[in-house]
């Protein structure tokens, strides 16, 4: 019996997401890492977001009860980022502001594994990962660095009792991305390789789920209407830029100037319940 | 009685300071936050000067000294950065090396609201910021985050009356920049707001204050030269791009080859004697 | 008498170091400064390798061990940084892991020229600064900042004998690159003033030479090859950009899309056997 649950991700709502980003620019705040804050915030404003890298720890806790959504992630864990993590994520969930959890690059390396665990018992609303980052955090064994191994449909049951136990949404991202809230399970087709050529672009990805979270309330909608954001926006820069360094900024251009509605039609974006199968 | 005090903010003498920029290669030391360190040194390169990021507290104070220019950004306030602007502001003032103090999103964030306040006391040679900064700075209410709240006009008399009690040129940056040294008043009319959705422009217009403070005594001049060289250059960069991530790329091209005359004559510069009105 | 040691670096070997690169996608792992990461990350991903900046000295030890190759760099010596590369370096060493140190400003500022004198004792593979930096790391004097104040061959016989102490390559950036073991000496004449005037060419070029490292034994043309892949891009990039934002776009493009064979045919490169002349 196929679940009854509504499934409202759709390219309207995708495309409506866009736009109300693009009216409302939601004040996100980021905890990332040294490598792409610069490329995130830049994102954000692309996007029509207002970006905030608040990281000191006697800081973030202030900024983000009054900021609309918050990112964490695990990039660079050095010094005083841990702690700056777990003061914003607390205050975040205190004050109901959304906030989205990037482990990046868990598995292997120990401190930031043991963070993401932490930082996921205080409970975020959207997790997004690579396919081995989603594995790592749901116990199993993770990759090299940044790199995924796996593929999203590979983790489609990990990912899915991720999201059962955690009450977060997980987004995984690879060539065809998902996303699940345990219940419904949304895919987006699209996007080019060269996504994965540029630094930051997936950190940067899950700053946009952030701000997408900031203006609907279905966090399913939101981490898939970033996806396609990013997604679209990257296969419009390909057609014109197919090395690296030019991609990177015809990516920036795109997703500030893609139709809102291009965004839902071009995301080959495809909804349905889920039924765990494994 | 209008003033007596010379005005020698012209956009020839504007230009004299680009050319001299670009003719000494001023070595301008920052000590700025890590969102903007990259494109903070690319501006300073475009524009012909030599740009030095020395954060860490044992070497900021000697480095200071040898600097001809010192640029303090609060954008970041973790770690060892507090101390690493406390330790270069003094050496910069006991050296006399002109030194630029830029009060990122002070106001509602307590740290580095204080921090501001302490190393104003310390004795910049320029101030800047968007309006909301100069007037919690001035002991009034901030803005969020980076944004600003007021026009650099609704905080005309603030200003001044900051650049008389600290004895510091004040340099509002909006859609008309106001530049003041508690006398005289400089406006430039030109930029677009492209340059408000690049992350770390108005943080490398500090820098390039800095850089044209060390080429002339005359401060107001120096923060003037910078806010005209930025903003005809964004003029000139948004001629060609109209999308974000293409405009970024633009502005620099366009810092490195603006003619001199140029940003002297498309700035839309006005000088006059101040007269507080309120 | 000239010296009877082979000397395999050449238009072809050059070329093949290329290719390696781009088929086998070393990890690098990099502790690198705060300024340039982002550029660093992206010409390791333009070239094919893949980057990680892993500076939490928890971590950086056990990554060290499984990277491809290590890069450390000294561009910012605050909070952690330090530690993260003296674990990182005793790391790559113990697990034979190529280890390239770069000691970016070294010789006026005490904490940064210490600890590069102390890392050099632990053993890198290859030594990549400019002219100052090398003088500076073999005991001698240092510059001002990042600037060269010495061609590369004004301290060749330094460098000479500093790679034969150290059993370290001794790479020197200059307008000729020079590149000895301590026998053999290659020469690369391409590359363009524009190259210093982008903020992390020098530091991403250390990076490159790490990945090269990773795909041939022969240290020397490691090193040779990631210089003339740089210089041999930036001279095809200066042909279409003039000014130094669009010119730093092009770089990252052409580091993408150079051919192998072009790397080393236009390299202007020159290999001879040593012989320290004073």
């Amino acid at each position: 019996m196929s679940s009854a649950v509504s499934c409202p991700v759709t390219p309207q709502t995708v495309a409506d997401v866009v736009t109300a980003v693009r009216a409302t620019s939601p004040l996100v705040h980021c905890v990332t890492n040294a490598v792409v804050t610069n490329v995130t915030a830049n994102v954000l404003l692309a996007a029509g977001a207002a970006p905030a890298m608040v990281a000191a720890p006697a800081e973030a806790g202030d900024f983000a009860r009054v900021a609309d959504a918050l990112l964490t992630n695990l990039g660079t864990v050095e010094g005083e980022q841990p702690n700056a993590m777990r003061v914003a994520a607390h205050a975040a969930v205190d004050a109901g502001v959304p906030w989205v959890l990037d482990p990046v690059a868990i598995g292997s390396m120990r401190v930031r594994t043991a963070l993401a665990a932490e930082l996921l018992a205080v409970g975020p609303t959207i997790v997004r990962g690579n396919a081995s980052e989603v594995a790592a955090l749901a116990g199993g064994l993770g990759g090299r660095g940044v790199d995924s191994l796996d593929t999203p449909d590979d983790v489609r049951d990990v990912a899915l009792r991720l999201a059962r136990e955690s009450g977060a949404v997980v987004a995984v991202s690879g060539a065809v991305d998902l996303i699940t809230d345990g219940v419904r399970i949304a895919r987006v087709r699209a996007g080019t390789p060269l996504l994965t050529r540029v630094t930051g672009v997936g950190c940067s990805l899950g700053a946009l789920v952030a701000a997408c979270a900031a203006v609907t309330p279905d966090r399913l909608l939101a981490a898939t209407a970033a996806t396609a954001w990013v997604c679209v926006a990257g296969d419009l820069a390909a057609e014109a830029a197919t090395t690296t360094g030019s991609f990177a900024v015809a990516l920036i251009d795109r997703i500030d100037d893609v139709d809102a509605s291009a965004v839902g039609e071009r995301s080959g974006l495809m909804a349905e319940a889920a039924q765990v199968t494994a």
